[in-house]
């Protein structure tokens, strides 16, 4: 049934399951304690929690131990998933050294990049392969997920090229709009336009 | 009236930037045009767009170089903002040497760490304090936006510093829910959970 999730919920998801799990202990927890937690509506609350197995109780709301399990079920973090960088530079080097993808059941395996400097080295103990491996490498690490990393410019080559590896999903860091095939979900984080959204928010 | 605008919809107006300008040339586009170009629906489009003080006309559109200058002036580009980064690691020094903020009219002008060894020295051009000397720096350099980049275990004590030092807007890459004051706006970007949400998208 998860496909009948809307991003819009999905998205939630991971913010539920951060608050859950910084609260330590055992016991229940209402979906109105959720909802007051983090701001939200306790019907939104209640309505994107559904879509997992949790069950809530009358009264008591939910044991939060299954409710954080439900959400990891979810999310997939006991999936193990291989994914790579594309692009070693300062942005794909700091998120080979991020620690928190793990959480998730994601493991940054490699990375790939076109400067022949950087290839064949190792970045927070992960290989850096020249870009022209990349085939092999997808296909070798059995990966799933891609991270472009690469200058704006350079970013629509990094998904064609992912793209001919058969790697479907593409979170894209470079502030474009990548041109892919419909059955290729790409999701974008533009940190400039989000430092600027924030800025325009009253 | 920008207090009116769904968040929602103001996170659009930078993807639609992003594309007209992308597109170069004059002439006119029509917000058909743009919704397809960009998988959305035509009818939301058009509500985004008439949030900014484009007007379209009928059969022809919009006049492609004024649509450009109403999104650029919704969202602040030709105001001047000075932004600091909190924590000058490998995720910090990455956004210190990115240059798309200027297109925003955002300058990041300097970040603060507590690492006595980063302090007094320079990445990117940009000038590294000691967090010691937060206030005076927001106070000295005008800041307005703050960007967290610490580990997610002292996240919450930079946001209080950034709170104490009268910064209202702050941009969250630590994966924790930051608890501020009311007044203050808070955006999160979770890259691992973005990843996740990539992973669970179907």
């Amino acid at each position: 049934m998860k496909s009948d999730i809307p991003v819009t919920s999905l998205q939630r998801l991971p913010i539920y399951l951060n608050y859950l799990k910084s609260l330590g202990g055992g016991g229940f927890i209402s979906s109105g304690a959720i909802a007051r937690a983090l701001n939200m509506g306790e019907v939104l609350v209640r309505k994107d929690l559904a879509y997992t197995s949790a069950q809530g109780r009358t009264r008591v709301g939910y044991v939060k131990s299954e409710l954080i399990s439900a959400l990891e079920e979810y999310l997939g973090c006991n999936d193990k998933k291989n994914a790579v960088i594309i692009g070693a530079g300062g942005l794909g080097s700091a998120l080979l050294a991020y620690g928190g993808f793990s959480n998730y059941g994601i493991d940054l395996v490699a990375a790939f990049d076109n400067n022949p400097e950087k290839c064949g080295k190792e970045i927070a103990g992960k290989p850096v392969y020249n870009v022209s491996e990349l085939k092999d490498g997808i296909s070798r690490l059995a990966v799933k997920l891609a991270v472009i990393c690469v200058p704006a410019k350079h970013a629509q080559e990094a998904a064609d090229l992912l793209a001919g590896c058969g790697v479907k999903k593409i979170l894209n860091f470079a502030p474009v709009l990548l041109q892919t095939e419909e059955d290729i979900t790409v999701r974008n984080i533009d940190v400039a336009a989000n430092l600027a959204i924030l800025s325009s928010m009253v």
